[in-house]
């Protein structure tokens, strides 16, 4: 089997945003979903290890995306898994136009979760020889990785509690879900002049239904914005905060002949 | 070009719920994109008239689900036009496991309306021979239509912001975000015990960019609970409120040997 697999996909009426791009949403979710198929195909998208289950939770996400697809558009997610470290694994993805020209890339890191302890496995555990042999170390990819976002904010911009929508099969907020939250705390007439070029989200502490999570936003600085996602804990509204995840956001201005009505 | 069309699916990583079943607003989702390639086939995805734009907006939406497709498992969307009146189309779906079962029906109401005045066109003046001819209105549905949910409650569960990703290309929340949110308004608990089976949307007034959603929930009464979204025009905190969509969700327990870890 291949090291590396495309999948393509076209842009489905009601997955464009308000702009009627490809959402940011949309677009996570399908990068979550190639990298699941592509681990499923090769026999890691899940484990069960001594009678424990083990499944994949990220990390790290960075994508940048030079332009979005629009709707109707036909494009391509490349991924591959470029190594596996202590209990990490590195995952990349370029995004394709359908006439094969590099749109965006993405550079995720996972780590494989024991579902009842929550605790992280060793990837000396995990990856067995048939793992091993899907790593690709050579294939380029140009995105700079990103340092973990943080924000000094002490008071904070708005409380939303996790709720059902929220949360996905591994009973925590979904990866993707911090996003839209933390791109839902600007307005949707900033995105009618500017788009998201660049996302950046370093995940920390799971967040489990219930539980309220907090948005503190950096100082603005050069189009560029941080945001950091507090929880408290077990719900508990009079307890400390506990990092969930943290964000960067690069907007850069709409081109004109790209523009929108 | 035959009046009806099947779409294969298959439920894909991250379109699952907290249960491993199909999401309500991946579900709503894919009806939706099934109505919108289905028009668009033929010929009525959108219009232009005189110059002016017209583009489908949901006025009624009723799901009925015997069972849920889990995850990994494919099924088969079913769509046709059953009849046009006054301002309105009336368009059918069934839902069908991979072996051909009927697992699901759904019903919807559909007006165009003008993207300029936002007012509903006649379908006098939309429908032209060749929609007429896409029309089946023999084909049979079990689903009652349902009525108009109606929630006397004066004082709101909840209130949320109209933010970006409630928003799309229509530039109004999206209607399957309100099926969101009221299913929100429900515990996670409740999920994992319980099973929504059947969900109508009656949808009113538009929402739109910065206006703020009132959540008011009725009595439950044999696991039917209605739900209303208010919304407070035009963004001013002191307006009165205006009905955005009422829906009601009918609940039941989850069969044991159907039932989740």
């Amino acid at each position: 089997m291949e090291k590396v697999e495309q999948y393509t996909f076209q842009v489905q009426p009601f997955q464009e945003d308000c702009c009627g791009e490809l959402s940011w949403a949309a677009l996570g979710n399908l990068l979550l979903r190639c990298a699941q198929t592509h681990a499923s195909a090769r026999g890691f998208g899940e484990l069960t290890i001594d009678g424990q289950r083990y499944v994949w939770v990220l990390s790290r996400l960075v994508i940048e995306m030079r332009r979005m697809p629009r709707i109707g558009e036909t494009f391509v997610i490349e991924t591959w898994v470029r190594s596996v470290y202590r209990s990490f694994t590195d995952r990349c993805f370029r995004i394709l136009s359908s006439g094969g020209d590099e749109v965006g890339e993405a550079y995720t890191v996972w780590a494989m979760i024991n579902m009842e302890t929550r605790m992280p496995a060793s990837m000396q555990q995990i990856a067995d020889a048939a793992f091993l042999a899907c790593i690709d170390a050579s294939r380029p990819l140009s995105l700079r990785p990103g340092s973990r976002p943080r924000v000094k904010a002490e008071s904070s911009l708005c409380e939303l509690r996790a709720v059902y929508c929220d949360i996905d099969c591994n009973r925590h907020v979904n990866s993707i879900r911090y996003v839209e939250h933390m791109l839902d705390l600007f307005s949707v007439e900033r995105y009618l002049s500017q788009r998201v070029r660049r996302l950046e989200v370093a995940y920390s502490e799971e967040t489990y239904p219930g539980e309220m999570m907090r948005f503190y936003k950096g100082e603005e600085k050069d189009s560029e914005v941080c945001v950091e996602v507090r929880k408290v804990p077990g719900g508990k509204e009079d307890g400390g905060e506990a990092l969930a995840c943290s964000g960067k956001l690069t907007f850069e201005k709409r081109e004109k002949d790209k523009g929108i009505e």
